[in-house]
């Protein structure tokens, strides 16, 4: 199990290599799966997406798969009125505003709330061959979510709240971590070889922010998985200046996007960590040795790292063609196999 | 003087401020202005946007105006079809795609092309007793524009373009760049006391990147216009990795957004520069006392640079109360003069 062991720092017989999004919309065998479904649809029923997360495992032979899910769905279990709209993302009906809004977040029970997903992963346990990573996302990144009652770039409703409102925010922050951590714990009880903690939009915040607001959350999650003995990824987008809180927070693994070079990460996070990343999914758009010559620059950076998991750094873009995707795992397999 | 004399790193009575954005869609004087007309058609009136520029340095008591305009205004000045729309930004009819396309990119002759822009700065030279600022965009986020055929979030047919092929990438920055340089120059040959190149998206890119592709078309820019002796301030979102970089293209003062405290920003940049920055604008967006705390955060981190400019670390948002920043720009002056 390669992607297992880059996650520990043990030796591999080749960098393992999966993609975040992987599964989902550059696929045309999705897009005929899902058909004018949504994706909560999609997540809700196990059969389809146990089908969904096996797509890219078929299609590329990467070395981890990942539940085919997306971060809110632990909070619609537990009955907030999130619909994820096709070209924005995750919409709240009404979003969080105040303290009294805290009362809406309730428990996750994960074996009955997530009983869809559990099955899921049960299902995959059986149908796959190498790991499944499951996820959650990090309270700050779901917070955002409620908070701006959908994607925002400034994120400016979030930080007026953390700013003006710092005890609320931080029950909020509380009860969110609370729900990613059940979500993760029920995902790795039920199979799950692996996690990533998912705080996508964290680099928007200034390091004072995200050591004061966020970091204490993020690490209560990382750390209450500690007993699981399962490897912990923890990522966000545009993290440079955050990476080293980032790695304190209590992860194994650190994700890091096309912005730093993986040896500069290194520097940044700490010998004792594994990274993951990093080529850029824009040049994934792009023809076939602008794609190779951009992912061995990524393994030459790696080349001094002892834990590397091959990636991008974020998610798959919905245009890319999967036959790029699945050269550049054969790429980095040929290119660091011994 | 004091906006010139920071940019100098000379003596100042008090920290300069303005704002970028500062003239603009928070101001309730400016939006009865426009009315239902597009921005556009608000810079190609002299009048209009001579007053439009004003409008903030009376509300705010800011120390420098910046000219009411938009990076696009050069291309649409030389006939690209560039419409600016609300809520998006500025799109291009037909976008880039190939060599041919170079062909589209005629030289600005400011005098003809750019006379009404030419004429509102002669306008403020007239009615302002603080400098005027002028600006232009870089050639990467033109180019960007151009490219994606709008506001972009991934710039993947940019980052495309730029790798598969790179001399038609480099002609398509140098013709930019000389756009950009003979606006700049214009601007302040009618009166502009100082100049900023936006290169607003730059942060998209990794150093490698941004040293090979963008580089070396941003320093003929910022070269191109020592002879002029005003300051020149080189500013982009989330380019922390790049600080040193942009630095080393020449500019006197270098912007720099939230992400990075000054002081590490200094350190970055090196000794020989101002610094430009920088206040979360979305924190503008909250109470008073929570600005303030922000802003008190700036200027503590600032206290050691020689060269302090006092800005946000990017534009005012839309539905930002302009009284908070007014109360910044006095809380500014207060505590720093002497």
């Amino acid at each position: 199990m390669r992607f297992l062991a880059a996650c520990r720092r043990q030796p591999v017989d080749a960098t393992p290599v999966w993609f975040m999004r992987q599964a989902g919309r550059s696929l045309p065998e999705y897009r005929a799966l899902r058909g004018s479904g949504s994706i909560l649809q999609a997540t809700s029923d196990p059969e389809t997406a146990a089908e969904i997360t096996l797509q890219p495992v078929r299609r590329y032979g990467v070395d981890a798969a990942i539940l085919f899910s997306d971060i809110v769905v632990p909070l619609v279990a537990i009955g907030l009125d999130i619909d994820i709209v096709p070209g924005r993302g995750p919409v709240l009906a009404e979003p969080f505003r105040s303290r009294a809004d805290l009362a809406r977040l309730r428990r996750l029970e994960a074996g009955d709330d997530l009983a869809h997903v559990i099955e899921t992963v049960r299902i995959l346990k059986e149908e796959l061959s190498i790991p499944l990573i499951g996820f959650a996302g990090a309270p700050f990144t779901l917070a955002s979510y409620l908070v701006e009652g959908g994607p925002s770039r400034t994120f400016g409703r979030t930080k007026v709240l953390m700013h003006s409102e710092p005890l609320v925010w931080a029950e909020l922050l509380e009860r969110l971590g609370d729900i990613s951590l059940a979500a993760l714990r029920a995902q790795v009880e039920a199979g799950a070889a692996a996690v990533q903690l998912f705080d996508s939009w964290a680099g928007a915040l200034s390091r004072a922010e995200y050591e004061r607001f966020v970091l204490p959350a993020s690490r209560r999650v990382l750390e209450g998985l500690a007993d699981l003995d399962v490897p912990r990824i923890h990522f966000g987008v545009g993290t440079g200046e955050l990476l080293d809180l980032m790695a304190g927070a209590g992860s194994d693994v650190v994700g890091v996007d096309w912005r730093v070079a993986l040896d500069e990460a290194a520097r940044r996070v700490g010998g004792a960590k594994a990274l993951q990343g990093n080529l850029d999914p824009a040049i994934c758009l792009g023809p076939l040795p602008v794609v190779e010559e951009a992912a061995r620059r990524v393994l030459k950076e790696a080349s001094g790292l002892s834990g590397h998991v091959f990636n991008l750094g974020h998610g798959v873009l919905p245009e890319t063609d999967p036959g790029i995707l699945a050269a550049v795992v054969d790429l980095v397999h040929e290119e660091t196999g011994r």
